[in-house]
């Protein structure tokens, strides 16, 4: 493990992006959801993301100096085009949108094409919540997801989100893969050479396995729910759902049709498609917040089967994480992350990451 | 087993609703819920409720004769006082006005307190469907479900639908509880003597348990995606965000302060909360319902893990239940249903089913 002081791991992320010719404000942005990933607990969608954007503005697969568009708006929607920015970019210009028509008439809902890789969804989600109100943000995501009975995958890790102003500063922070779990839970498994649990991912026949180095290979997770027994229909229909606010409405690239996943900038541009929403809470019944507050607490409150895990509220752990995070001032990062970062240094010729090694 | 004429169900749950003094068109409405819930496979929610709903009107519970109203409204939100009428009476209000906001600004959202319990949730998102919009229902619940590492139950069942016009005749098609399972299936294999799968329920100690019987007398599910490795959690957040747009939106009853479930008509008012919204996809890219049906078609035809289970695309099973329904004209009751429903018919002086036993 790696120590890096916060500030310094966002100004290499925003170096590395610069050097491949991405304007300042385009930079910062995506190494800003990127940096606010590692500080939430979620290093897979941090700086562990930052060569996959590298490697497609190399190819040209995304162009960051584009300017996003509308191409179509009702009073509470519109229907963006992304022209290929990157996933910061695009999401910020879109969130900003669905607030602003919340705020003029109760909801804003905002589906963008032509996009890339936006990151951990819970982020935007709470660009809304931060204007006090309900966000959502939805996004589609190369196949990985096997539907239910299939031996094949067919949809992406679909994530959803909802974030949500309570009062006693607290939030409401939901931000879930449709799938059971991610890839990179498999690869700690395997890593530590354990099995996994049933529910999480397939053999090559469609057969639910407990083999991590088999479930990797095969790279075919199951939904939310595991197998048809246990209701895994259920997170494909949600996986689905997703699809159906993302690109089947904003007209990109749609399950069986977005570029599989890899790190190397091939297959073209992603056409990537979001939906973001946002609805006033202010519209309805007085003392949302007070409410939320109330909920969070008592769910927090509930006698626990194990006193030593206690039960948390939506968004607990995130909200841990990033204290800690805080306190310190410093992310870390394994050590396979920080040579790749160095690595990455080299060949962008950027002032490599000060790292303080454990 | 009993036949009953579709018909005939529909006319004696109609009289019975009459019968405890409903205006007709209140419980037409209702009794056409239910009857849908027997058409499309989902019994749990037919029939099988009707008696709930009579014990609510007898104890003053609920108040079919009253009407729902606005109580504030934006151009694409309302908040409806639904005045303690039946749930279709209130749904049919809400959901109307969510799709007229739709159709004037491209979303419709509305949240609904003081209402009663408004069955299958997909019937209301298909009242959006069938003029166009992408709909989707959301309803709180009397507690059932237990937060992840919780002992003891705090939200409901908390169903979400979601449901959208494709082209070709398709139609999207998701209705789901956030709970694994629903308590009817847990009854059913109680009645069969075998055990329940891991992920469906809890012991009174808070640890999952394959015991049917202990697991019905329990009456704690656990969410969908089950225990905690499984990512339980998710469908634990999945229950909270509903409950977020039911009732701490609108301000009915919520979580742990909704009335526990019987269908005794004891406890007051049920004082639910629902969520109704529309969007119009026209609002966004041109060959939505083009790309739909081109999604679900690729799902039904991948190669399944075993070849006698086809894979499936959302809402298969209801429609294809509701196709066999419509072709024999018939819904079919369990004997426990059939004499149940004697019983109530004696109970109201109402006109008896007329029943072809097996």
């Amino acid at each position: 493990m790696g120590k890096v002081a916060t500030s310094e791991a966002l100004r290499f992320m925003t170096d590395c992006l610069k050097a491949v010719g991405t304007a300042t404000k385009a930079a910062q942005q995506q190494a800003e959801l990127l940096i606010q990933a590692d500080r939430m607990g979620h290093p897979s969608h941090g700086l562990n993301r930052l060569e996959l954007y590298v490697n497609d503005i190399i190819s040209g697969a995304c162009c960051p100096n584009n300017e996003p568009k509308i191409l179509k708006e009702s009073a509470s929607t519109a229907w963006v085009d992304a022209n290929n920015v990157l996933g910061a970019t695009a999401s910020h210009f879109a969130m900003d949108i669905a607030v602003r028509k919340a705020k003029q008439t109760g909801v804003g809902w905002v589906t963008v094409k032509g996009s890339n890789h936006n990151g951990m969804a819970g982020w935007w989600a709470q660009k809304a919540a931060d204007k006090g109100l309900i966000g959502m943000a939805f996004t589609n995501t190369s196949p990985l997801l096997a539907p239910t009975r299939s031996k094949k995958s067919a949809l992406g890790t679909n994530p959803l989100s909802v974030v949500a102003p309570a009062s006693k500063g607290e939030t409401f922070y939901l931000d879930m893969a449709t799938t059971a779990v991610a890839v990179g839970k498999i690869e700690m498994q395997m890593r530590k050479d354990e099995p996994i649990p049933s529910g999480w991912a397939q053999d090559p026949d469609g057969k639910e396995t407990n083999d991590a180095q088999l479930a990797f290979n095969t790279g075919c997770l199951m939904p939310l729910g595991g197998g048809e027994k246990t209701s895994g229909y259920k997170g494909y229909g949600l996986a689905a759902m997703v699809e159906l606010f993302c690109g089947i409405s904003s007209g990109s690239n749609y399950g069986h049709h977005i570029r599989s996943w890899s790190h190397s900038g091939q297959g073209g541009p992603a056409n990537l498609g979001h939906c973001f929403v946002a609805v006033d809470p202010e519209c309805f019944a007085p003392g949302f917040g007070d409410r939320l507050t109330e909920s969070m607490q008592h769910w927090r409150q509930l006698e626990p089967a194990d006193p030593n895990l206690p039960v948390l509220a939506p968004g607990d752990k995130e909200k841990k994480a990033a204290q800690i995070t805080d306190g310190k001032g410093t992310v870390s990062y394994v050590k396979q992350q920080i040579d790749s970062s160095a690595a990455l240094a080299k060949r962008l010729k950027v002032k490599p990451m000060d790292v303080e090694l454990d």
